[in-house]
């Protein structure tokens, strides 16, 4: 690694940043060194304007003229297009819908009904817990059974009852990165699908879902997509199964001709059947502006750039904080991380709040990960200096300690 | 009825309107009737501001901090509270999730998992098309059957086998609306619960859910609510059955405890558990905006205001469009009736467009059903006095017949 041995050299390194300028397209408040992009993306710069324009021009003057005219009914399949492009896929293989967990609901119950005689939704104990709830509920629903083994445990697991292999690509906790290829082939060799939760992986990492074998996929629009809170997840389905696709909870914005008004369903063409009702305007709106800027960029100037952000960081952390009780968390082969670091500590919620304190946000995920997100458009190297320079302080200093940190009481 | 024979006499009703200063509260373009708030209701004048705040403060300076800082993570269940006092629910008995099909096919799930051994959902062919696709996905996904009977055979329909009485409290084409009490108590005699689709309800017409004997409920947030375009729903249900409610698709936000990150499913109490991914911020924030103005309001000079703009509406058709081809399509004791009013004609769609691009936006229901909505915020009794003049010149100078609107292309 190239090593960046003071805040000179880190600054140096910002100024022949081929990304540096992309900064200047999303605010980040003075004195606060934001490290948390993988919970919630900063906001982009055009992004109240345009909000602004969605509110007083096109529900103001246009009201329920926009559905049309400003290209409301639209904008889920069309963002969705633009999103496909970020991650791999097709136009017409992604619509923008719901939750990331209504979408993962959806997709194992419609992976379930194409797979009929399988009983057995395959995941691992490491998965994201709200993806463990949601497969459990949908698998009972459908009658099958969610089955979750450790991740060494995965391969083994595969059988000819598997309908589906339900990863989430990069992990919430350690930034650990599938093999996405190996995995969807190896669910491919026993005919199962292979399902992918792409939350921490959209615009963190490039993406080639057609390419790898993905069958299914989402992922949230909060986090590195930089979509707002709450912005609504993205569902994709690779064409070639497009004809066999039910969505499980059909709505009449998923039907083939939605004013006809219809008694029973029929559902649309392709992906357009996996939208329900209505769709969220003004959190498109605001997710199209950050999808906007994200086709401006290239993904692999975007990578290099994580990858040298999160590589500084554990270099630093590893140089420069020794014998704190910082031990890291996440893969040392960047090449198996995402784009966030995790340090264990056994006081890692009171580092995580100290650090708050001074402007540094991570976050604390338990019981004991301090987390660290380096969202490679607006993260500088500067900025990874000064979160290690905070992280020696507060631990030098023992203000992790405070009693106030004491109990996890702050959603961070 | 109180004739108003002439624009002078209706401008004189609404200097003496009491809800006339109401109005301000709204944004309602120069040069526009605006007669669809039944489908998208108007922007409040102070949601833009709001939004802006949320966006530029509470995103873009909070950032992931405004989940406790900004009361995000309570939204649901604030909103929802307000909601309550809207509906004649309680504290603790509403939360906002999601789009009102997503929202309804928990609900049927839910209800039915409470009633084994039951395995119908009953309804009635005239409920919106969406909710008979959900109702019927959902039913079939839990192995029941939806039975769909004409309305006049309903109560001929409740048995012993019925698990629930799923009913569109006023129907979305012609307004009527149903008696909540009788119907709730005859789905009780059988031991059926009472589930109600409130879209057009909610801010339209009084509402006691719980003197009136509704076990469970959902509303859209975009119609008279004013929220948004893509506003989400809200879900009810009354307290006694909390204790037996489970959420089919559970995710991490219903969790009792969602940062403990635990791998199994515990849900919240009460109807925290309802909830399932991250809310929709950006939606939620218009959505309260426009709660707090109906916070404001008596709801039961809203209904009256409605029941006297629709009174008008129809006796000026009565009186001024003989002879036409209009035939009312909605009950006209106004005790039947929401705040919508439906002319039945042959060449609907026609005169629907013929009237958008004079200004007066209502909207065509297919087959022939032109529909105008009298939300009793923001319009006036000259709105309905020049709606009504629009009608008939439309009608009398054969603008309806214009070929551009020979096919149904537009959406309005």
């Amino acid at each position: 690694m190239t090593a960046a041995l003071d805040r000179a050299a880190c600054a140096a390194r910002d100024t022949k940043d081929q990304l540096g300028h992309v900064r200047e397209r999303f605010v980040v408040p003075p004195g606060v060194v934001y490290l948390d992009g993988n919970s919630l993306g900063a906001l982009p710069a055009q992004t109240p304007a345009r909000l602004a324009a969605a509110v007083e021009r096109e529900w103001g003057e246009g009201l329920v003229r926009s559905w049309t005219a400003a290209g409301w009914m639209a904008a889920p399949a069309r963002i969705g297009d633009k999103i496909a492009r970020l991650i791999g896929a097709s136009d017409g293989e992604v619509v923008v819908a719901e939750s990331t967990s209504v979408c993962l609901f959806k997709l194992v119950c419609a992976a379930l009904a194409m797979r009929p005689g399988r009983s057995v939704v395959l995941t691992e104990e490491e998965n994201f817990h709200s993806d463990l709830y949601v497969a459990a509920a949908a698998a009972r629903i459908c009658g099958a059974t969610l089955e979750v083994v450790p991740r060494a445990e995965l391969s083994e697991a595969l059988s000819d009852q598997v309908a589906l292999l339900l990863l989430t690509h990069v992990d919430y906790r350690t930034g650990f990165m599938h093999d996405m290829a190996a995995m969807s082939r190896a669910a491919h060799d026993v005919g199962a699908f292979a399902v992918w939760d792409l939350s921490h992986s959209t615009c963190a990492v490039p993406l080639r879902l057609n390419a790898d074998g993905a069958d299914m996929a989402t992922g949230c629009g909060y986090k590195y997509l930089n979509g707002g809170p709450g912005a609504p997840a993205f569902v994709h389905v690779r064409r070639g199964l497009h004809g066999e696709l039910r969505n499980p909870v059909p709505g009449w914005l998923g039907h083939a001709d939605p004013f006809a008004f219809e008694p029973t369903f029929r559902a649309a063409a392709g992906m357009g059947s996996m939208i329900t009702g209505s769709p969220h305007i003004l959190q498109l709106t605001a997710l199209e502006s950050a999808v906007d800027i994200w086709l401006d960029v290239d993904m692999a100037l975007a990578r290099d750039k994580s990858i040298a952000l999160t590589e500084l960081f554990i270099a630093l952390v590893d140089e420069r904080c020794p014998g704190m009780g910082l031990e890291l968390a996440s893969p040392r082969d960047p090449a198996r991380r995402g784009s966030h670091v995790s340090l264990r500590h056994p006081s890692g919620y009171g580092i995580v709040q100290a650090l708050i304190a001074r402007g540094v946000i991570g976050d604390f995920r338990a019981p004991d990960l301090c987390r660290f997100g380096f969202a490679p458009l607006y993260v500088r190297f500067v900025d990874v200096w000064d979160a290690v320079e905070h992280i020696r302080a507060v631990l030098d200093s023992g203000a992790h300690r405070d009693p106030r940190f004491a109990s996890l009481a702050a959603i961070t």
